[in-house]
């Protein structure tokens, strides 16, 4: 069996193609092992217009087919499984996956960091068609419309003071009769008179046609119901990276982020970790795909030195 | 006269137009300054095979105009010029440029790092085919083939321990009878069977016919000449960043990049710096790009904060 890998890379969104597209033509065996499809979070983009080289924008899946059709031409291995732990065992990693154990020289890890969701009736069926969890991504598309932030921490005020720029109004919508911001950015986002705050309410439903077009929201004290007319939706109500298989090798920021140096390096020789799965990542394909290189050339030197 | 910008970009290569397609999509009013061709060093790769999205790889130049008609779809603007001085009047920046003077709220110097040249006969002529700055980026085209690195530095023997995993055979020539690197690496590279030292001596010239194919190599010390048949041509004697007219604002390390925290921050606030002329850069395309996606993020915070 073989199972032997120069760098194995765990996750294939940008970080981890990039990787390996990088690890692959440097001639190291390289595999990425993914639980989900490859891509990551670029297959939620109908289009992504701000990654560089694409004029007219381009759709998320099929970037995510450019990249690993490109990875795949320098050797890159695939496999559809879900790693359960790391071990370290110094210049060998041994990582336990649903499909069995592989040992790596170098390990990145590229696993991301999914948004969280409200997971109610309508927030998937519009993602991408209404429902956003980037304003840096999509606030572009929301030009004079009327949206909503979901949120009450400083990520969803920023959020908001994003919009300010494009939408003609913004809602911001929190459970809690206070918010969770900063006092300064909390009076920042009260002067802007493009922003509304509608407090302790949930947001039930999100409804619409082939878009976004309205949302059923309930006061949580009194249990009113009540429609708000908007076009679009922006959640964001936390982040929730895949760093539970590493708790106990890593360390981890309070969201659960794997902390690295600038290098890409964890606290673990040879193992690295890049894109939205680090400790304040900017989130954006760009800035995966950068760390991606970092990590590759970073796992060739440890590799090299051993 | 309107010269007055929110974001005024020093560099037209990757960075500098990464940094400019999110600053313009931003809704910043946003200017590249570019005194040479829009694009920089990539205008010198016939071909890019590591950058993420083209499986086939993608012309230098042509990636660079995909670049520039991206960034101008948002209203980035582009003049010819060059920057003489910048002077920090705190929430603005004054640029002196040989084009007069400009006014930004926030100034990112993207302006790249150029690789020394030896200025021999034949280097220019055959950069792209068989002559290269870069071997993560070209090793790969040179298997089993011979090839020289020019250099005695720790660079030097990064890139030819690099070209062991391509190449037959590596010379290095150092003009000295001592290299500069370190002992350890010097050691390694001489354990390498594949690597050979031709030192005291100098290249006099490069010739070729579509591509390269020998070297006139001269000793320094008997002023003998010889020539060496090969197939590819690595220089790696030194960069040389273009800092010169901020030398007097900013910090510098000892080959004249500039120093940056992790978020592209200068010492000065409101003036950030991306890519290869950063201190410690990677000098490759997807790091240029995620450089300047976070410069961009960052000078819009910082206008917001004014």
């Amino acid at each position: 069996m073989n199972n032997k890998y120069d760098v194995v890379i765990i996750g294939g969104g940008p970080a981890g193609l990039t990787a390996g597209i990088y690890t692959s033509r440097d001639n190291l065996k390289s595999l990425i092992i993914e639980k989900g499809i490859i891509g990551g979070n670029m297959n939620n983009a109908e289009i992504i217009d701000n990654y560089p080289g694409f004029p007219e924008g381009v759709n998320g899946p099929e970037l995510a087919n450019l990249m690993h059709r490109q990875a795949k031409r320098y050797g890159l291995e695939t496999i559809a499984a879900e790693v359960i732990a790391i071990k370290d065992l110094g210049n060998k990693k041994l990582l336990q996956t649903s499909d069995g154990d592989i040992i790596a020289r170098a390990v990145i890890i590229a696993g991301g960091s999914e948004k969280l969701k409200l997971s109610i009736p309508g927030e998937k069926e519009f993602t991408g068609r209404g429902v956003s969890y980037c304003t840096t991504c999509d606030a572009f598309f929301f030009r004079n419309k009327n949206v909503v932030v979901v949120g009450g921490g400083n990520s969803a005020i920023y959020e908001a003071m994003h919009l300010t720029k494009f939408a003609s109004k913004i809602y911001i919508i929190h459970r809690r009769n206070q918010l969770r911001a900063t006092a300064i950015l909390q009076e920042r986002a009260r002067a802007e008179t493009k922003i509304k705050f509608i407090l302790d309410t949930i947001v039930k439903e999100i409804q619409g046609k082939d878009f976004v077009q309205k949302l059923v929201l309930e006061n949580v004290k009194t249990g009113k119901k009540s429609t708000l007319e908007v076009d679009g939706v922006f959640i964001s109500i936390g982040l929730k990276p895949n760093t539970d298989f590493v708790k106990d090798l890593l360390s981890l920021d309070k969201q659960g982020h794997i902390i690295t140096d600038e290098n890409m390096n964890t606290e673990t020789a040879g193992i690295l970790a890049a894109g939205d799965i680090r400790s304040g990542a900017i989130r954006q394909i760009t800035t995966a795909a950068g760390d991606g290189t970092i990590a590759a050339i970073e796992a060739k030197r440890f590799i090299d030195d051993q």
